[in-house]
C-alpha cells in the first residue's frame, strides 16, 4: 500500500535518491520488506522543486521499476526538494490522476496508507472540501481528498494543524456512518522549502516511517563514506522504509509523531487529530 | 468533441462497423467532417452485449486509429448490440475512466458535446447523484455525472424521461450558478435490447446525429450491394456522421429529438428537457 | 521470466481459467511460486481462436492483475482454445510487440524462460531466419526470433521437430560465440487445434511445466465439484505452475521432455534439440 | 509523417519552444500544415542536454497535445541544447523504442520522412550495420537503421559525410532490389554542441526545412519584442515547419542541402549522397 520517499538538502540528482541505494525506492518497488504488500507496481510520482515557482510532477501508471522515462528524468534532473512515490493500489483506478504527490499551487502531498471504507465516507468528506477548491479534484484516490481536506482547512497556513483537523474530520464522519478504524498511514507535504510528515493510525499501529541522521553525525560514523562527504550539511531523507542496513543512518519516526525537517532543524512532535476550530462551511 | 456509433441488429464482428465503412469512426478519429474537432484522438471505448448479464467494456487512452488492442477486438468479436466512441477531450483528463460508454449493471450510456462550464456547476451536479450511485463515479467526465444524474432520475425505468430530467436539472442548476448554454450534444444509451438517442442543445444548434434507413429499404435501393443483403432486417446504426456517402442511406435525427431503435420498431419522437417530477433528495 | 498458460476444450469464459482459481495467472503476476521472480508484471498477452480464421491477440504493457481491459475481455469473451502469458522481462523493452503470444498466420507462441546472452547471439540468429519471414519481426524478444526461427525450420508442418532444430541452431550459433548456457524454459505453439508444448533446458534444470489430469479422472476424484463436470471430456491445460492444490490435478512434464495436446489424445515425448536436417539458407 | 523542432542557445525551458509559439510543435501535432499529415498524434520525444554526459530522453506512446508529462517536463526543464519530434506513424508500432531522437553516447537523431519500402531494404540495411552496434537497435523504425548506419559509416567524426554515406547505401540497395524513390525527409544530429540538419529527397521534393534568422538581426527588426531581447545572441532554431508567421524570421533550407549551426556560427553547404569512402564489413 505504497511507500515514499521525501528528500531536502544541497540539489542532487534524482537518481542518488531513487536508483542508487541498495534498497532503493525503485527496488521497494518490487521488494517492499515493510510494507503492507511486497509489490507496489500500481504506478509512482515524482514532484521536484527547481526554478520556476511552482514544482514539477511526472506521474505514470507503469510500475516504477520498468519506466524508462523514469529513469531518465531521475538521471538528467537534479532537485534540492524532492518527493517520490510508488503506488499499490487498493481499490481506485491505476490513472496519471490518483498518483501521488498531489500538487497545489506550490505545495506537494503523499501518502502511505488509506481511508477505510473510502466509499463509505467519500461523499461527507467531499462535502466538506471548499467549494472553491473542489473542481480541482482530478482522480479518485482518498489521499487527493485528505489533500483537499487538508487545504480547506488550512494547510497553507499551518500544515500538520490542517493535517490534524483533517484526519479529525475524517474520524469524525467515520464515527457518523459506522466505520471503524477510519484512518492509516504516513503523510508528507511541503511548500519547497519545509517538509512536514506523520505517522498515525486511528486503530493499531501505524506505517513505519523513518528519517535520517544529520549529515555531520554520519560522517563521523563513516569518515570514508564517500556519499556523506558530498551531500550538504543539512541534507535529510524521510522514508517509509530505510534505503540500507547502515547502522545509525536510519530512526524510526515513533507512532503518532509529526517531524518537520526545515533547511536548519529537524524536530518531532507529538501528533494527534483535533477538532477543526472554526467551522467549516457545508453547504 | 468526440464522435460516436450504436449498432443494433443480427451479430456482426465489430469491424465491420468499426473499420469496414469509407469513412467508419476509425477515420473520423483522424478526419472527423462534421464535428467540433477534426481530431478525436484523446481515447475511445467500446461497449458490447454478448454472452454474459453485463456488457463488456474496452477503454483506452490511445487514438483510436493506432490502438491495436481495438483492432485485434474488433476482428474477433461479434455482438448484435454495440457501442462505440472516440473522444476529443475538452478539460479532463485523458485516462479509461473518463472514456465512453460508461456502464452500471446492463446498462451503457455515452455523448457527444458538454456540460458548459462543467467546473462551475460539477458539485451541485454530483450532490443530485442519488448517495448510493455516487460512489460508483470513476473518472472526471461531465457525461459520467450526466449519466449517474439519469440513472439517479430513473434512467433504468424511463430513459428517455430520465435524460429529460438530467438535462432539465442541469439547465437548472445553470440559471442559478449563470452559466450560459449549459447543455449541448447527443446522447445515447441502451440496456442492450433498445437503444435510446436524444439530440438536443440547451442554446444554437445541437451536435449532428444520424441513423440508418430500414435494411429492407436499402436493399430496393441497392440491389447488388452484398452488405445489405448480409444484415438483419432489423440492423440499425445510429452515429454521429454518416460511414459513408450513399443516397438513400444516413437519415438526420432533427434537434430537439429522440430516437428509439427497439428489435421490432424506430420511433423519433421531439424532445425537451423536464424537470423532474419527484423531488429529488438533496442531503 | 514470465507464466504462461494453454488452454484446449470445450468453449469457456477466459475468465474461469485466468481469474477464477486459487493461485491463478493473474494472482502468479503478483506471487509466482515456481517462477525465477515472483513478480511477473512487465506485461502480458492473450491470443484466443473463435469464429474468423486467424486467433485474436491482446497484449498490453500493464501488470496483468491491474489491467481492466483484460478483466473486460476475460470476463466476455468464451474460447475452446486459448494461450496467455504474463512477463517479467529481462532486459527487452516493455512494450506490446515483446508481448507473448507471438502470432504468425493461425499460428500462436510463447515461452517462458531466455536465449542466454541474447545480444551475443541475436545477430547470428535473426540471420537465420527466413528474409521472407524477416520483416515481420516487430520487436525485440529473444522469443520472437525463436519462433522465426522455428517457422523458418518448418514449423507449420513439424512444429515440435521445427523447435528442436531451431534450439539446436541456437545452441550451436552458442558454441561458436562461447555463449554458456544457451537455452532455457519451457515453450508452447499452436495452430487453434493442437497444443505442443516443450521443456528443455541446455545446462542445468528447466523451468517448470505441468498439465491437468483428463478430465473423466477428475470427475472420479472430485464427483462434488462443479467445475468438472462442467467443462468437456477433453479438456486439458498446460500451465508453467499449477494454479491450485489439489492432489491429482496437475502432473509435471519431465524436463527433455515434449507435450501434445490434441483434442482426442495428449501425449509426452523425449526431447532434445536436432541439428536442421536440410542447410538453412542464409544469405 | 513527423515534425520536428531543434534548439541551439543560452538554456531557455523547453516550453518555450515547445508550447509558447503560436503554431508551436504541440499545435503541429494537431495542425500541422506543411507536413505529409496534419496530425502527428503516434507519440512523441524530446532530447536535451543538461549537466551529465549524456543527454537525457523523454519518449512517450501519448499524444503531444495531451500528454501532461511532458508539459511538466517541459515547464521545468532547461537546456540549451534540446532537440524534439512528433510522430506521425507509417507500419511501424507507436511505442516508445520507435519514437525520436533516438540516443548514442552523446549524439541524438532524428528525422521526418521515411526509407521507402523499408520492408523490403530492412534485411539488406539492417546487416551493414556495425555488429558492435547492432544489439543497440531496440526498436523497428527505419530512422533507428539510419541512425545506426550513420554510426557504422563514421557518424561521430564526421557527420554530414556518415549521413551521405548512408543515404548512399539505402539508395544503392534500393537500386538492387527495385525500391523506387528510397530516401526522402529531413534529418538532424548533434553531440550536444553543434547541430547538424540535412534535407534531401532521392525523388521529388523533399519535406520543408527552416531555420531562424541570427538574434542580432532579428531584435533590430523587432526592437519590441521582448523574446528576441532574452534570447542569447547565438539561439537558432531549425524546424520542419515555421512556428508563426512573423516576417524574417523564418528561412528555408533549400532542398539538397546541410546546415550547421554551431555556437558561433550557421552554415548551409550542398548535401547529396556519396558511396561510402571505406567498404562496410558485411558478415
Amino acid at each position: 500500500m505504497c511507500r515514499w520517499l521525501a528528500y531536502s538538502g544541497a540539489p542532487i540528482l534524482l537518481s542518488e535518491a531513487l536508483y542508487a541505494p541498495a534498497h532503493s525506492l525503485i527496488d521497494q518497488s518490487l521488494h517492499s520488506r515493510l510494507g503492507a504488500e511486497t509489490t507496489n507496481g500500481d504506478g509512482f510520482g515524482v514532484g521536484w522543486y527547481g526554478e520556476p515557482d511552482t514544482p514539477g510532477v511526472f506521474h505514470s501508471t507503469a510500475p516504477a521499476w520498468n519506466d524508462e522515462n523514469l529513469h531518465e528524468l531521475a538521471d538528467h534532473v537534479s532537485s534540492g526538494h524532492f518527493f517520490a512515490h510508488i503506488r499499490a493500489a487498493i481499490g481506485s483506478a491505476v490513472q496519471q490522476t490518483n498518483c501521488h504527490p498531489f500538487r497545489h499551487g506550490r505545495w506537494l502531498f503523499m501518502h502511505n496508507g488509506y481511508i477505510n471504507e473510502f466509499n463509505t465516507l467519500k461523499r461527507d468528506l467531499v462535502l466538506a472540501v471548499d467549494p472553491q477548491l473542489y473542481p480541482e479534484i482530478k482522480g479518485q484516490a482518498d489521499t487527493e481528498v485528505l489533500f483537499y481536506l487538508a487545504l480547506s482547512l488550512g494547510l497553507e497556513d499551518d500544515p500538520l494543524g490542517a493535517i490534524a483537523r483533517a484526519i479529525a474530520l475524517i474520524e469524525d464522519a467515520a464515527a457518523r456512518l459506522g466505520v471503524p478504524d477510519p484512518f492509516q498511514g504516513t503523510v508528507a507535504t511541503t511548500d519547497g522549502e519545509t517538509m512536514w510528515a506523520v505517522r498515525y493510525a486511528s486503530a493499531g499501529s501505524a506505517r513505519s516511517l523513518y528519517y535520517t541522521t544529520d549529515v555531520p553525525t554520519l560522517r563521523e560514523l563513516y569518515p570514508r563514506r564517500q556519499l556523506f562527504a558530498e551531500v550538504s550539511d543539512n541534507a535529510r531523507l524521510i522514508v517509509s522504509e530505510p534505503l540500507g542496513d547502515f547502522a545509525g543512518v536510519w530512526n524510526e519516526v515513533p507512532e503518532g509523531t509529526s517531524a518537520i525537517v526545515a533547511p536548519d532543524a529537524a524536530i518531532l512532535r507529538p501528533f494527534r487529530p483535533r477538532a477543526p476550530v472554526t467551522t467549516v462551511p457545508i453547504t
